[in-house]
């Protein structure tokens, strides 16, 4: 049995008995189909209304897209390793892992996207995924262009974009509160 | 009046009337609000379900919120600032104008907030909305306890690091589609 | 009428009647150009051969150039918001309203150059400016042939790359010193 | 006899018989003090009333200063390792072995003035010099009540910075022009 | 049995069999040892006697030292993640797994070791070990006395500075190369 | 009489009788060639099987090599100057000055690569080094590409990057222990 780990180490971890209904019954939800309950709920929790807009955010990204689930997972450990961020490297590494089905995946990207096994489409979308992570201010027609030209439609750019955009904001929220991943994270997948 | 600026230049704009009734009527109630249709409304239209977890978590962070509408605002701006984010910079420079009442606050913030003219505790507040923009890998229990040093309760702490996230999302979503600020944002509340 | 700004914080501001004559006698043209003395000139005062220098300096970029006023200023403010100068984004930002008859473009070029509304000339003009100002060490033969396709002479090149060195300078002077702009200058040329 | 360089590679270096009358004599007084003309008199002519303007800052510089002249040529020495600038480093190497009297003390601050031999409030200074260079808008009170920790006044102070702030400009026009060191300058001083 | 994965990229992957008979027994020594043979002493046997040398460096690295087996991978995992290098992360995430008796150590150092779960000894090691990985120029005196606050000796000291630079030569090594680790590393030790 | 230095500052020199026979001999044969004792020598001792292993890397790298020893110069130097380390500047500058047979090369180098007075491959084998350096993370198939357009064989390739990521690791051993140049490198060769 994984130790017990604190969902997050600078703010008090909410009691679940006590948050807002639909909050308990999507917690119930994930930990059903996980088999535990991932810690960025427990911590969530901490502000009730910003949680239920955080997984709303979440869960349109994943519904309203023209990317395959794989890709989006590919994003998101890729955004995740350049910015360091272990919740998130952890957690999606094994989607990641899932999804893609392949068990090292995820550990070439968090590593760095250049040199992981992918095709020449998803290297670019990875190369567009970092720049629009690390200088979002120079990112320019060319930069989308090149997509176009790899087959990515427009709709898909601009899901690519809004997935980059949220784990940055992900990202930001798991180093401001410390966030833990859980132990099965690291193993689920392999 | 101003001329027709078109909402961003790299996707298609949507047509309103196309748009789902819940998001025509947040447009309309944005609309009659401001005296005009914020370009930022028009372009997330472009995929609905988005649009929407995007409004509501923007709502949110106003709702359930330790922080004053003031300092909200005056965090969006420096983090703006920050990701040279001409949309939020100009847009929220209007808010920031209005809600600090304060006609020049707006682009110190936008230029550097260590010249800006605030007290102590919003100096420390932007210091930290800057750390967790630039380098959120280091955000460390230092800088947490040196926001209580100045008041700032667990929760404001929390709020804060939202709200700074939130506009890392947003600043990069403006970026990727190329929003235009209205013409009115720019003399708003002068 | 507007508060009483003092024109620096960190270091005495000369009193005007102590100045050598000619000092005196610039800012009393400012002045009256104007209609309140810019507070730069009253700063400078602290070193009063150092003053002269700086001002005669700033005089030959403006009189002997291939650059349009219009250029300069779009330069100068550029410049000022890569290099975060409150000082010289409000200041040059009001000459850049009223020069290029443009209440928005200030605003524009001082969060990103590469968003604001320019021709291709003047976004060459300035990605050059930036790349001086950022890093200088690896401007090569093929940025200034990039400003040559855009049509600017040797003599402009040589022009732009002074203006943008200078302000390298008032920048840092600015900075040093903690300049403060005067009330007026936020909002001339709107 | 030195071989004949170019005073610089970028623009058409002007004839010395078409300069105005006082560059022509200053560069005359010059090659005498020098024993050779220093390349930077030759290529500034290009544009005459620039050139006028750079030379009195730079005099004004030595002559209304707080400051060593061996101080003065450390700080470029720094500055201009830090912009990579080959024309000051050797130029300004030359005179900062000629005025500290050290033959070994230009080549240590070019390299890295943190294993420079220097005094700690000498390296107080450069550091000051480094953070000007490198992150002016970070420039705080605490950084100039350093140097007045180390008997620095404020009119030292201001000295320090208008010298950093005009090697930041010089930096960037021997860049732009790719100004040459004369040969003699590498030699001169050991 | 895993997929076959060439030892590098860039450059021919010698015959073993065409390799010094004193490489060819430590390749099988390695191989024996871990039950394959590890892609880097392939790839190295491009340039044998240099090969020799690195594999000489490394082995004094580990019979030299006044650090736990332990700690050494822990350096490694995390210089190799900070200049993000796949080949080093998997491979010696292998070993901190074994050697530091951990399953999750080396994720959490590839990571952000700011983030991992490590004693404070541990912590200030690693930060020294970024730092002189990022900003060698920057190391000073009180550097190395943090460590000595947590019980350092200067032999340790020396002996993680010198393991710290020689993982920044291996991993452009591995860069250059472009080397893939073998599937075996990314399990071994979970 | 060039006054006495202690080799480094940080770690205790040790006593050449002190050190191992070989050690003692090669230092020996070094003092001969040289006319003095390079500090390095004396500086490594500190740690004898890791001085050993240091030498014979160094060794192969001018053994097994595509290189002429003044590319091999050229390119420490260079790498050198990125890393701001003053003791390989030093000592390498005159080994440079010396194989090149150019006094002033090594300064250039230092300076700037970009501006030196060198030939267009070698141009691109700086450049090379400079990103290996810099960004090894990022060196991809057309960085070694353009090296094969300008005549380099693959053999050359892999020792330019071998010298390059053995110097990453010198640099930051001359960083850690503060080695200090002999005053004897800084006039030999000129």
């Amino acid at each position: 049995m994984p130790e017990d780990i604190e969902a997050m180490t600078r703010f008090e971890v909410p009691d679940v008995a006590d948050l807002p209904e639909d909050l308990q019954e999507r917690i119930e939800e994930e930990t059903e189909r996980a088999g535990f309950t991932p810690n960025v709920f427990l911590a969530l929790g901490y502000r009730p209304k910003q949680a239920r807009a955080f997984i709303e955010y979440h869960d349109a990204l994943l519904e309203e897209t023209a990317l395959e689930r794989e890709e989006i997972e590919m994003l998101i450990v890729t955004v995740s390793g350049v910015n360091d961020c272990l919740y998130c490297i952890v957690a999606h590494g094994a989607l990641c892992r899932i999804y893609a089905d392949d068990p090292h995946l995820a550990e070439q990207l968090a590593a760095n996207h250049r040199t992981a096994n992918v095709n020449d489409a998803h290297r670019a979308m990875l190369d567009f995924a970092v720049k629009l992570t690390e200088e979002p201010e120079r990112i320019a027609d060319e930069d989308l262009q090149r997509l176009r030209d790899h087959g990515f439609s427009q709709e898909a750019i601009w899901d690519i974009g809004n997935v980059v955009s949220f784990y940055n904001l992900s990202n930001r929220m798991a180093h401001l509160a410390d966030m833990r991943p859980n132990e099965e994270f690291y193993t689920l997948g392999r």
